[in-house]
């Protein structure tokens, strides 16, 4: 293992949740460089970044923001891209180490892709990408040779308990959930959630779609397929406990039995770290350290299946694989944005889930192409049978 | 790292609790191979692990018995020895790869600095070893290139918690204590204390001394200094917390906050293979798999420093160093076999401990020689002091 002493590193979505925990890290650590960013259309933060960390590329996929973008910093020595070839150059940017994919949705699936190609270690922040073509992804990464460093805490605790080891003695991967906010409701009680309840998160401080794919669960859903990718684990060996103080962030079980488990205080901005650093360590600013015993209590319960069905969808589409996964993710994407424009209700987001899996016509390994089609064709049997 | 496809272990102390659960192992795996044996006097339970293992050596710490051994297998080919002198021709026996020492007391120290002089990689199940000598002890380790494979619970748990990680990057070592069957009492409580009460572990089956050690904290105590000199970490680095679950056997806090912990069923066993064939793992036979929403709830507090002020003298042991651990950990040892015969009172084992530290001027880094004289001081202290 080489460990370079400065990281030349590229963030697909700087204006986001984790894209901006992601530039507080950097502020503090002289070894980052920034080389380019890119985002979807937050041009007034994205100018603050560029002032701040001088990337030498940058791109806004909404163009006409582009182009006012590139008239506020006509000052600055920046390139301003835009648009899918805009997103591919910053991800393919021959200065660039590691490429830190914060996007949300299937949008930066094209850009990783072409990444890896480059050469670039990636630091996944990005359900979709492995959920919908883990199949392409993962032989890719093997081929160029890269390193897959997760971002996501539940993720980076088991590549943080895996360190070292041989991934054939794993029994077990153990997802652990906080429940989210409506842990402990049954059906009959979720009727007439509205977003501003669903986006209460008890532990983590997160983005909105996120937020409510944590309360329904089909943010497990999508963990436990991207486990399986990442770790190359048959999905029935992966487990999801309650664990609603999201302390214990998931755990590994060898043959043994021996469980190794990764804790810490709930901070995107540990695992995000972990990722640039990796194999290193370094303090965290501002990081806080566990206490254990002021906490006193940590707890664990099996999932309600029946309430939080589209765990149980999510697992459906794991094993059944091909372009289910796509479907599954689409729909969710779809009916959570929905939801959040107050047009559908909050139980209707696993409803049509459950539909369009029902409807789907599974092909098996697909191109990224018939992914991105599939994607399309979820949506437009969601806009046919739900008339808004 | 080589992995080797057969191991050849020796055991000093085989008819021990560790002893023969480590037998009980190596039954079930064809890649070990027995080719020593050392017990203190059980010749009954040594004849019948000759005859199911053939070692080619063994030793008898008791001559007497150790002449009955010999009449009692005279049928085999076996050699049979005694004394010091046998226990370290055990140690140093050229067929070995690996020395597990599991003997009770100081007793175990000079073989085991034979065998580390002599190559052998050393299974580490005497507290005293490392305690009393750890300054003799670490150092030739390191010149003599082998392995120190910690057997103890919580021990193995820190080592597989640092499993590829660079030390420097520790912040925190957190050994856990169940903190015993008298968890929660206060010294008020403990006054009549029998034999029979502090023989009562709530979650692990271990031999009587432990047993009494692990109901005073004492056993806390020499753990810490263990701990100390095993990952080589200041004294005032490693916490101590309750989790009377004894679900979390210990855990380590790296600079980034992050905490990575070994959990498991309370098995022996486990810890004990994991030293035989790290850095393998293997499936452990009638291995209980570890089901966190069966227990439900792992909760930590604050050790009682009041009530159990024997963990806190073997801070102030391990602070001093030189030849103060030898004296904490011999009145210990005295007091503990007073204890037991029903010869002194049960808050008398810690009270034991204090005044013999009172009384000791401490003999910066000592030789054997010293430490050993310091055991003898030390029971000579308290024979004179307590008329029995």
């Amino acid at each position: 293992m080489i460990i370079m002493n400065r990281k030349n590193i590229a963030i697909l979505g700087s204006t986001g949740s984790i894209g901006t925990q992601t530039l507080e890290i950097i502020r503090n650590k002289k070894q980052f460089k920034i080389t380019a960013l890119a985002a979807g259309k937050n041009i007034e933060l994205l100018e603050s970044q560029i002032r701040e960390f001088n990337p030498d590329l940058v791109c806004v996929y909404n163009e006409d923001k582009a182009i006012e973008l590139k008239y506020r910093v006509k000052d600055l020595d920046v390139k301003v891209l835009s648009g899918m070839d805009g997103l591919i150059e910053v991800a393919i940017y021959q200065k660039t180490d590691i490429l830190l994919t914060a996007m949300v949705g299937m949008i930066g699936i094209r850009p990783t892709i072409e990444a890896i190609k480059a050469g670039k270690d990636i630091a996944l922040a990005n359900k979709e990408t492995l959920v919908t073509a883990g199949h392409i992804i993962m032989p890719l990464i093997k081929e160029m040779n890269v390193n897959i460093l997760p971002v996501d805490s539940e993720h980076s605790a088991i590549f943080q308990s895996l360190n070292g080891e041989d991934s054939k003695t794993i029994k077990k991967i153990i997802l652990t959930a906080s429940g989210g906010p409506f842990h402990g409701k049954k059906l009959s009680d979720l009727k007439n959630i509205k977003p501003k309840d669903a986006l209460k998160h008890p532990n983590w401080e997160m983005g909105q779609k996120i937020t409510i794919d944590s309360s329904t669960m089909v943010n497990k859903g999508l963990e436990v397929m991207e486990a399986k990718w990442l770790f190359d684990i048959d999905i029935d060996k992966i487990d999801v406990i309650i664990h609603p103080q999201s302390i214990i962030h998931s755990m590994v079980e060898y043959n043994d039995g021996s469980v190794i488990a990764q804790l810490g205080v709930p901070d995107m901005k540990l695992p995000i770290q972990y990722a640039l650093l990796y194999p290193m360590r370094e303090e965290l600013v501002e990081g806080e350290s566990l206490e254990l015993t002021k906490i006193k209590d940590l707890t664990f319960e099996e999932p309600d299946y029946d309430t939080f069905y589209g765990l149980g969808l999510g697992y459906e589409a794991g094993r059944l694989g091909g372009t289910m996964p796509t479907v599954y993710n689409a729909a969710n994407e779809w009916a959570v944005a929905k939801f959040l424009e107050g047009k559908i209700d909050y139980l209707m987001i696993t409803q049509l889930i459950k539909e369009s899996m029902k409807e789907h016509r599974i092909i098996d390994n697909p191109s990224l192409n018939t992914i991105l089609n599939t994607e399309k064709e979820t949506y437009d049997f969601l806009n046919n049978i739900i008339k808004i």
